[in-house]
């Protein structure tokens, strides 16, 4: 069993997620290992970074499955990179664990290495301390300068749209607790796309000139569009008969509530002037995933939502953080 | 009562520790408040990052003052900036916290802006979720394009320095918990040595170009000269009676233990040619810093330390994170 941080480190991290790839050598100058690593960001380019937090108990379950976690954790963070439109670079693990159990850092490197890999980040650095189970992964990425998708660019006349399907990880909450043989069908894609979102890093690199302002859905597509339409200084209107709701979801009764207030999907919400909404559609096309017009930017301030017989609609409150 | 992660951030960091100053602005093109920081690294510097974790009770006493942890926490994760020669930059912050506490958030964030300002680093993002009190920082700063001061350079002939006094921080332990109407003025110099570190960040950037090797104190000297060694695949005389120790630690008796294996210090070890013994000195009397030579690198592998009768000298490890 390895006794010391230096054994973790070498032995789960440096030969896994922190190997650095022919692809990556150029970036990262020096990795895991020295006092600071030393990244080279391509001429020209800007750093973007972001920084996620998980807490046993608060942000995944006890006993959670440690390669779904390491996935998760991942996955949650790199999807801001893709909000912003960076291509991905590198990322560092802050790692606290209670006790050394090597069967649960086994799965958890190998998994954190496998998403590594994924979504095209390389492990340069962090720090492995005792404590109550939780993780801060920072990602870094690059934009050229100027390029990076901010919330606040949002426009009068913009259209509002919403990538993939919304809602799902939220109802997939209910069943977390059950056991996988009473699970149907429609609970088990609602559970996969609770523990495996997908960060949209394509989508997001393709909108860099296209989105005026774009934002990862984690508090819920109500909580987050207001987040926009906030710091853009615009209102925002929904139409919520348009919103992207699987057929799994639909299925489940709350579909509504579920894709205006449910956070945890990752999908990207973005605006886009009215007059390149046929290179959305080609976009997604070519990206094979959905791209749906969910409503518009008009001027004023907050969000009004509409249900499909046009009355005005109350969302609840994005995931309170306290 | 603030009662959201928004009102948190707003209220105690945006304004405080988040303020991009002028000095700052060409750096910072976005800091807190949207889905990545963008940072916008000097033409032909690379970024030199490094993360830090702090556990209640594990790397800090439980209801220790937030003005004291705020700026311990900074100091230690800029340490590793000054390590490699890094001109600092920014830096993100990852804090759970068990409850809202509002005066611990005034406390904490103004002593965190106060620190921010004093080592020139700016807050541009992070992650404030509930759970037990912890907190992972992550610092960044750049150097011209190879010149970062890595641990692998160190040469045989080189000669091993160590800045300021070593083993104060680690005596300063076992006063921890006295009232402080007990303490005597030895005592009071130990424990400040614990509370408020400074890193080396004047020193580290004069040591571009002259020191091979470089190391912050942080696990004790023996072990973080052990690191430098290693991974320069060298090894290292280190002569006990020219370690610097301060005259409160002189009279504390367990002088010599104290400096070769307590951590916390974070002053620097570093490994220069032995024709630039004379740019040291001048370095020293311009930086008002003791730069005291303490050994060399010879062939080999491993520490060997000799005491003032030249008898060899076992030291105790350093610090164990596990």
């Amino acid at each position: 069993m390895p006794a010391t941080e230096f054994d973790i480190i070498q032995r789960y991290f440096r030969e896994g997620a922190g190997k650095v790839s022919d692809a990556h050598a150029k970036t990262v100058r020096c990795g895991i290992g020295d006092d600071c690593a030393v990244l080279a960001i391509p001429a020209g380019e800007e750093l973007l970074l972001s920084v996620d937090t998980l807490v046993e108990s608060v942000h995944f379950p006890k006993a959670y499955s440690p390669a779904l976690l390491a996935r998760r954790a991942l996955a949650v963070c790199v999807s801001d990179l893709a909000a912003s439109g960076a291509s991905p670079l590198a990322f560092t693990l802050a790692l606290t664990l209670p006790v050394v159990d090597e069967n649960w850092l086994c799965e958890f490197s190998a998994a954190l290495a496998q998403a590594a890999s994924e979504f095209g980040v390389v492990l340069v650095g962090g720090d492995t301390t005792r404590g109550p189970l939780c993780m801060s992964l920072q990602v870094m990425g690059s934009a050229p300068a100027g390029q990076a998708l901010l919330r606040s660019g949002a426009q009068i006349g913009d259209l509002i749209y919403v990538s993939g399907s919304v809602g799902d990880a939220h109802a997939a909450l209910a069943c977390l607790g059950q056991a996988p043989q009473n699970l149907n069908d429609d609970q088990r894609y609602l559970l996969a796309r609770y523990h495996a979102p997908t960060p949209r890093l394509a989508l997001g690199f393709k909108l860099r000139n296209l989105a005026t302002a774009a934002i990862d859905i984690s508090d819920g597509l109500a909580a987050d569009l207001t987040h926009i339409v906030n710091v853009s200084g615009v209102a925002a209107v929904l139409n919520l008969q348009n919103l992207p709701i699987s057929p799994a979801l639909q299925r489940t009764g709350d579909a509504i509530d579920s894709a205006l207030s449910g956070g945890d999907d990752y999908e990207l919400c973005f605006t886009v002037p009215a007059s390149r909404r046929a290179d959305i559609a080609v976009l997604s096309e070519s990206l094979n995933l959905a791209l749906t017009e969910v409503g518009y930017i008009e001027a004023g301030s907050g969000l009004r939502c509409y249900d499909a017989q046009q009355n005005l609609y109350s969302p609840r409150g994005g995931y309170q953080h306290f």
